[in-house]
């Protein structure tokens, strides 16, 4: 059984969230993934965030790019927290992405990380941060990636020239 | 039966919206207008969209502010067209709606108008053009409107200083 | 006789406009397509405009970028529906386009879509839809076309990894 | 003890932050909040968010504005999930704030909420959201707030002239 | 007869247009003003750009916000230098109509000023400039004006505190 | 003698900078050009910005980038009219050009073009323009130049495909 | 004797600037203060820039707004550290002033802080700081400075509600 | 002994940074260098930074990109001035770094260069300014590094063409 949702608003954002879920991969977490858009399969994203606390679903990832209706419509049709990765987009660089995810209004939100690939991973660490508040070696897991993460930032140091 | 059905994201964006009201009340066209979230009714949303036809509607014009996800998610559910109006926002504003708003991706449009009030008249202006391709009375009327806006514009030059 | 008309300030442009005329070419649709620049040939802008209902236009796309005054001056001459397609820039990515077609004063609007190439793929359908407003058989396909869309993003999924 | 902790950078922040704890208040959870500038109080700042998990906060809601580190640094510094709240400012509108907040790199997640009272609203349901992954009670309360919101928003049509 | 010709979209504009006139008319320089929008009045926007080299006119300025069309479209039908002023707006401040007017294309320059009634002045002060390099009696007063305003700035020294 | 005198900031502007030569080369009109930098060669600006009229220029074209002063300080110290033209930028596209050009203060214009190539075809076409005012035999060059481009853009249409 | 020079291009910059001149004051670091017009006062400008050094001033704080060249033309002038006060604007909100003043080109760097307030007491606090590199009187003013911000910051939390 | 310590948040700043190290080689002076991560490194941040006096380190220059909380949280740890140079970013041109760097809140300045690596080249110029300030040497160099600035713009004319 998956915890984890990921969810894409269109195949052509795959390049992106494969980061998040190669983070999912590497933190051992089950998750499921799916392209569900917004705009071309609105019942399928409906029925996709209605059902999932039932199906045991725990925290839902979501990118989308442009007109980014996707984490903000599956928000508000589930009690479960949201992450909303804006997708970078050609023409505006993803502000459009970043406004359309970003600013919810009261009652909704959608917990938004940063435009493009960083976004993505940090949707992942986010889920498992989230978890990890009630799993503790999922909590310690995030401390190992954290330290493993200081010590390459230290040893970087030394490839300066 | 209405022929135009005028939808907002929230009552507080009534004072934009009337404006669209207004106009269509000039023009006497049957109009229904609804507060429908996208985000706090999402299923009245989806039954609107999709009932939208067969209730005779031939055109919507929806206002949103923020994350306005309200035109695009209508449209998304409905062959009708599908006008946006982004409401002006205290934070950055109305480029956020702008944006939430206009940049849908390919597949699903929303002819967008301009943040605001004047963005509330161009719509309901735009809707009595679209029914005026098939209606030579209400082209007339845009006709002659147009010709008192001229006048006016004319006259106006009088009142300077 | 075409139903349809689509200008496009410079020949520049057709890279993006073709989006829409291969939509309308999808769609059976008859359409004009003309380079019509407002800056070098405002007379010839002038006369289309005013001509357009005579001609049995029904509906007018308009494309440019930078200072893109088409769109809207088209509108401003006719009392056709005029949709604007914000061409994308080098330098400021095509923002500049869609606040010079989009913030119209009020009395005279401009249906925008996205800036380039999914704004010129769905100023093609939205003025296909508008059309469908009063010809079913154009609405029906714009549903066939969407039940494809859906199709498509569905079995999409299948292909990620 | 309180599961989760609200922190603002200045005193000047709570007009905005007033507006989590409300919600917070209305679901009965237990909170702490504080003043803790991350410019002004860092050495206060460090040990607070590396203390966090020790004194069983479960989730962090850090509010600020301008070049808003306050969420980002507390986010570095525990492996709780931490929901960064952009004030509004001045100048920018908040701009600044968003994307001081929202751009963090790879690694360090910030869930970042809309600018200003709408997005201290979320902050607060985002907290309970998260508590709600595995306490079924605080899911349903969510549930039942969302009923009530819809409610108000079905009800506030009448209201319209 | 007059050798400057100021022009403003809207009624709406004058009190930004009027700091441009008050410059005129402190330096002695005959000008007509005229409420000409793109949008209501195309055919008198025509006519009077086509007419105003025969009509004596040296100089175009011409005032308009948000989709500032006048000043390009003016440009577009006159061989006469045109200075543009964009207005401010409600929503954007005025970067609408900066990149309405600024951005065009090659071909048909506009002489773009700043936003607002700094723009303004300018607008006239450029027109003087220009009229000036082959009237001396003009340039001169534009180096009498510096040297007001040189004297003025240093003397508002004394004024702080 | 020249009489129209192009400067830019930095040789790095030439690519930009010599789009305006080109057109000035085009109407046979006599120029100079020079690197001037505002930055590395204050006293040389001012120099030449105080010696222009004597040396009988009568417009200025100058083009610079990022915190582009060199426009404005030229005009601050001459009474002849001054086009700037804003750069085209790596991080910020232009736009830190554009607004270090465009927004100067009261008193001292300086007549914008676009950002980057157009804007320096633009600033040579409104410095001809500018001598147009009172050189017909300039003036109809430029009538002339506007209907090859007219026709250039009408025969292009039969391009399209 | 003066160490300090704080210019503004403005008496209008004065509700800005006086909130350096106050955090100034509170060091009893001697300071002069004087507006100085870059575009209206470019001779005293220069004359200012060239002799600060040998008037035993240490380092320039500069205030101005809109196309803000004060702050880098004084900077151009003189080998001392300048450092730049974006102010508020009314369009734009300081973004242009920020970005003529921050985006100087390789060479003459000006040390910007914060639009408006904050970056006048910013530019004050930095000004002392450069001194107390070489001053340990001040260094440890500025460390007692930051004490009892540190205090009011968190005394403060007892404050709200 | 260094006088400028010059940190990094990542390896991949690298190429910005190594245009400041490359001007203070030229100049001679010492300086130390280390990659330091605001979010991966937060107790050696705070180390490095309340360490730096006692060091005998003068001026710090810190380098960031997106949500760029180095330079920021480095002042706020040390009575030092410190430079902040942001780093350009793909999705958003450097807007978020510039941003994050400069809007600091009153009480603790970052004095912010330009975006990328004229931001780079001028934080080293600036710390040498600084340093220049009780260094006549130093401040000689930085008059001799300018002339021959000076020299090669000037020269730069001559290879026009």
């Amino acid at each position: 059984m998956s915890t984890i949702s990921v969810v894409m608003g269109s195949k052509s954002d795959w390049p992106t969230v494969k980061n998040a879920c190669a983070i999912l991969d590497q933190f051992g977490v089950d998750y499921e993934k799916h392209v569900i858009s917004a705009h071309r399969m609105p019942k399928e994203m409906f029925a996709f965030a209605q059902e999932a606390t039932s199906k045991g679903i725990k925290v839902i990832i979501a990118c989308a790019g442009g007109a980014a209706h996707l984490p903000g419509m599956i928000a508000a049709n589930t009690p479960l927290p949201v992450i909303g990765i804006p997708g970078q987009t050609k023409a505006l660089g993803g502000m459009d992405s970043l406004l359309s995810i970003v600013q919810m209004p009261a009652g909704i939100p959608v917990a938004t990380t940063a435009i493009g690939v960083a976004g993505a991973k940090n949707a992942a660490l986010l889920a498992i941060q989230i978890l990890g508040t009630t799993n503790q070696a999922l909590q310690d897991k995030i401390i190992a990636y954290r330290q493993e993460m200081h010590n390459a930032a230290v040893e970087s140091e030394a490839e300066l020239d």
